[in-house]
C-alpha cells in the first residue's frame, strides 16, 4: 500500500514517549504489575504503528523485505506447535519437512547434490558460513576436533574482498584469526579473481599457512557480485581446499531458468549457505546451510548426548539435532515447505524474475537519466547502485575527483536518506565503498507488489528531493 | 486439555501418507503446482493433528512446554514486522525492547549485573554458551583475534560431568578442542565438586595448559543441579579463570523469592546464559546472553560494515547488530517484553514457584509409593528423576544389583514410555546416566495447566502399565 508511509520516523526518545503514552512504558520496572488486556493491545498497535514496513513496497533498504502470506501461516504454525527440531519424537513432522525441504534444495542446486547431500536450517546465513568454515576445518584436520587449532597447522581462509562480513566474525569465533582470512582482489563487477586467488594462495604456503577454505560468493552483499564458481574450484582442487559458497543472497538464481546460469559451477562447491528469508521472501529467520558429503555434520558435530539422542526410542534415526551446533532449533524449513506449496515452482521463479526485472528497470532509468543518477558499477543482480548526483558535481568521474568532491558527495545520500525517512517515503540503503563516496544501493528482495511507475515515480521524487536539498 | 492426546504418534511411513491423503505430499516435487487454499488448510491441519502437542499439560518431555499466549502474540507479531534487530533504523521499538528487557534481567541477576552489563538476545542456550567461551578467549588471549588460536597458548577450559553437551559443541567451533574441555566431578546431586576443579585447573597447568574458562551450570540438564557459584568463583579468581553461568535451564529461579538462593553467587560471573524459551514459557527460541562487562562483545565481534552500521544515518549509536556473531537478527526479546508485560512480575514468579511446587509432589510421591517408583537423585529443582520398577526389582540398590538386573532395568523405561506415546497419555522423557540404567526425567518447563491430581493419575496410569508390561 503506497499511501502508507515506509516508516514513522522517531527517535529513542520520542518512542519511549508514546509507548509511556500508550500506558506501557519501555522500561520493565521491578515490581511491574500486569497489564490488562487492552494496555497490551495498545503495545501491539505502538510497536506496529512505530516499526519499519518492511512489507511496504518502497522498502528497498535492506535484503529482506514483504513477506509471503504462506510464510507468514507457516512461521505462526510453528510457534503455536511450539517444539524443537532436534528429535523426530518431539517434532515429527518438521523433522519430515526439514528432510523434503533440504533434499528438494539439494535438487535445485544440481545432480551432483541431489546425488549426496547433509544440511539443516540454521539460524542466519552468518551461522551457516560459519557451519562451512567448521566443516571444512574438520575435513582438513580432523584432529582439531579433539587437540584444538593450538598446536596445529596455521589454516588460512580466503573470501573477496566483497564478501559478507560474516566470514570475518567466523574466522574470529573458530579461532582461525582475522590475520589468516585472506581478502582476494575483485573485478570491477566486485567478483573475486581466481588468478588473484592463486597469488594469495601461493603467498599463504610460503609464509607457511595451509590454505584449507575459500569462502565464494553468489551475490554480494552491496554490488550483488557472483564468484566464479568453476574457476574457483579449479584453485581449490589444485591446493586441496575447501569450497563454500555464500548463497544467501544469490542462491535464489537457481530458481530461475534465465538467472541461475550466475552460479554456474554450484555442482562443484562443497558447501553452500541459502537465506529463503531474503530473495525468497520467507519471514526471519530462514537460512538453509547445505554441504554435499552426507554425515558430516553428524561426524563433525555429534555429541551422542544421552538425555535426548537416545538410540532406544522411537525413530531415533530421524533424529537431526545431533548434527548441529544448537540443541533447541526452530522449524524455519517450515514456513518455506508451505510457501513452496502455495507458490510452486513456477510461482517462485516469477518472483525472483521480477526482482531481477525491477532492478534492470532501475539500471535503466539511471543510465537514461542525462546526468541526475549515474551508476557506481554495472549491475550483476537484485542491487542496483548509483549515486544522485547535485548538479555542481554532474557528470562526475571518481577517478578525476577532488577530494572537496568526494566529500561533498559522500554528504548527498545521507541527507536525501533521511530526507525520504523524514517524509515516510521510501527506504533505500547507502554506503561508501572501496573509497567512492557514499551512494543509494536500492535492491529488490521481495518486490512482487512495486511496478515500474512505482519506481519512476521514486526517482522522481529523488530527483526533486535532491535539487531541493542541493539547490 | 487432558482429554486430548499428548501425541498421535505415527511412523514416518504413516506420516508420508497422511499428507500424500490431505493432498499435500510431504515431498517436494520438481515442478510443483500451486497448491489450492484448502490444500494449503488440510496441510495445516494435518501438521497439527501429528505435531506433538508441547502445550499440552502432561507433555513433561523436554525443558521447553506449553507457551504463554501473550509470548505466542509477541511472536506472531515479530513475524510480520518481519525485520531485524541488527540496526534502529530497521528496528526502532525492538532495538529499544531488547535494550530494556535485557536491562531488566540484568536488575534480576543483581546490583554488580545492574551497574554495568553487556546483552543480546541470541538463537539458543547453546549459542550463549558459545558466546560465554568466545569473550572469555578474546579477554585472556586478546590477540587470538588476529592471530587465531594456531600458535597461541593452550587455553583450557572446565565444565562440570553434568554439563549441557553445548560446551563441548562449542569448544569444537571455537577451536579449543575437546581435549581441552576438562569435565569436573560432581557430588551426588550433580552439582560441580569446587576442590575437583582446583585439581583439574591444577592438572592442566602441569600440562603446560593456560586455564581460562569455566563453565558452571545453573539448572543441569538431567538432574537440575546448581554449581556452587561462590565457590567456583574463588577458584576463577585465583587462577584468573572466567566463570560463564550456563543459566539455560535454571536461570529462572531468579524471578523467586523462593528459590533464587539456589543461584547464590550469581553476582560474581563474568557472564550468564539464559532461556527464557524454557521455564519462562516462551516460545521457541528465546534465549539471551549477558556480560557483566561494558563494551565487551562490540570490542570482540565488531567488523564495522559500512553498508549496514554507517556512522552517518540515524541514531546509528542505538544499533545492536555490530555486537552479534550474526547479521540478521530476530526480534526475540519482544516476545519476552509483551509477556513480562502481560504477567507482571508477580505471575512469572508464581509460574516459577509451580513448577517447582509439582516436582516436589511429584518427588513426595515416588519416595512414599513403597517401591514402585525410586528417585534416582535427590531433585534439586524442576527435574524429578526415577526408576518405576518392576515388582521383580524392588527394592532396587544400583550398587549392589548385578550386570542383570541392570539391563533388565534399562529396558523399562523406553517401554513404558513407547507404551505411553502410543496411548498418547504423557510424554516424559528418559536416559542412562553414570552407568545407571535408563530413568524417567520428569521435568515441569511451564506446567501451570497441570494440578497435583494430574499428576497423581498419570503416576497410578505408569504404575499400572508398569505392572501390565512387567507382571
Ligand atoms: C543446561 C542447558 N544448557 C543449555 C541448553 C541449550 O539450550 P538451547 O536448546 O536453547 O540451545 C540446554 C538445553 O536443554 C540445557 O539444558
Ligand atoms: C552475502 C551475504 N551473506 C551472508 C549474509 C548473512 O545472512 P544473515 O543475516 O542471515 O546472517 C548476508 C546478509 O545480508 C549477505 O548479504
Amino acid at each position: 500500500d503506497l499511501t502508507q508511509p515506509v516508516v514513522r520516523l522517531a527517535s529513542p526518545a520520542e518512542l519511549a514517549v508514546a509507548f509511556t503514552e500508550a500506558g506501557v512504558p519501555l522500561e520493565l520496572r521491578v515490581g511491574e504489575d500486569a497489564a490488562s488486556m487492552p494496555r497490551l493491545l495498545a503495545a501491539l498497535g505502538a510497536t506496529l504503528e512505530h516499526s519499519v514496513r518492511t512489507a511496504h513496497p518502497l522498502f528497498l533498504n535492506q535484503l529482506y523485505a514483504r513477506p509471503e502470506p504462506a510464510g507468514i501461516a507457516g512461521d505462526w504454525l510453528t510457534v503455536v506447535a511450539n517444539t524443537n527440531v532436534h528429535t523426530y519424537e518431539a517434532a515429527p513432522v518438521f523433522t519430515l519437512v526439514e528432510r523434503a525441504v533440504l533434499a528438494r534444495l539439494a535438487v535445485l542446486a544440481g545432480p551432483s547434490w541431489a546425488a549426496a547431500h547433509d544440511g539443516l536450517f540454521v539460524p542466519g546465513g552468518s551461522i551457516a558460513n560459519m557451519y562451512g568454515m567448521h566443516l571444512a576445518r574438520a575435513v582438513v584436520d580432523p584432529d582439531s576436533a579433539s587437540r584444538g587449532a593450538a598446536g596445529g597447522p596455521c589454516l588460512v581462509a580466503f573470501t573477496s574482498a566483497q564478501a559478507h562480513y560474516s566470514y570475518l566474525k567466523s574466522a574470529r569465533v573458530c579461532g582461525l584469526g582475522s590475520d589468516n582470512l585472506v581478502a582476494v582482489p575483485c573485478d570491477a563487477s566486485g567478483a573475486m579473481l581466481p588468478a588473484e586467488l592463486e597469488v594469495a594462495v601461493e603467498a599463504a604456503l610460503a609464509r607457511g599457512g595451509v590454505p584449507f577454505f575459500v569462502g565464494a560468493t553468489a551475490g554480494s552483499t552491496v554490488l550483488g557480485a557472483f564468484d566464479p564458481l568453476v574457476e574457483l574450484a579449479k584453485v581449490c582442487r589444485r591446493h586441496n581446499m575447501w569450497l563454500h559458497c555464500d548463497g544467501a543472497w544469490g542462491g535464489a538464481c537457481l530458481l530461475s531458468a534465465m538467472h541461475r546460469g550466475l552460479m554456474d559451477g554450484v555442482e562443484l562447491v562443497d558447501s553452500l549457505a541459502l537465506n529463503p528469508h531474503k530473495m525468497m521472501g520467507l519471514p526471519l529467520q530462514c537460512s538453509v546451510f547445505l554441504a554435499r558429503r552426507e554425515g558430516l555434520l553428524q561426524s563433525t558435530n555429534s555429541s551422542n548426548a544421552d538425555y535426548l539422542f537416545q538410540p532406544d526410542k522411537l525413530h531415533a534415526d530421524m533424529d537431526l539435532g545431533d548434527k548441529t551446533i544448537q540443541c533447541g532449533r526452530r522449524a524455519d524449513a517450515y514456513k518455506l515447505w508451505l510457501t513452496w506449496k502455495a507458490l510452486g515452482d513456477a510461482g517462485l521463479e516469477q518472483r525472483m524474475d521480477r526482482n531481477i526485472a525491477l532492478a534492470a528497470h532501475v539500471e535503466a532509468r539511471v543510465v537514461a537519466s542525462g546526468g541526475a543518477f549515474q551508476m557506481v558499477r554495472p549491475r550483476s543482480f537484485a542491487n542496483v547502485c548509483f549515486w544522485w548526483l547535485p548538479r555542481a558535481l554532474r557528470p562526475f568521474d571518481a577517478a578525476a575527483a577532488s577530494p572537496e568532491q568526494l566529500t561533498a558527495l559522500g554528504k548527498v545520500a545521507p541527507a536525501l536518506k533521511m530526507r525520504m525517512q523524514q517524509s515516510g517515503d521510501a527506504m533505500i540503503g547507502f554506503q561508501p565503498l572501496d573509497g567512492l563516496p557514499n551512494f543509494f544501493r536500492l535492491v529488490f528482495a521481495s518486490a512482487s507488489a512495486l511496478r515500474f511507475e512505482d519506481l519512476d515515480a521514486l526517482m522522481s521524487r529523488m530527483d526533486a528531493l535532491g535539487l531541493e536539498l542541493f539547490p
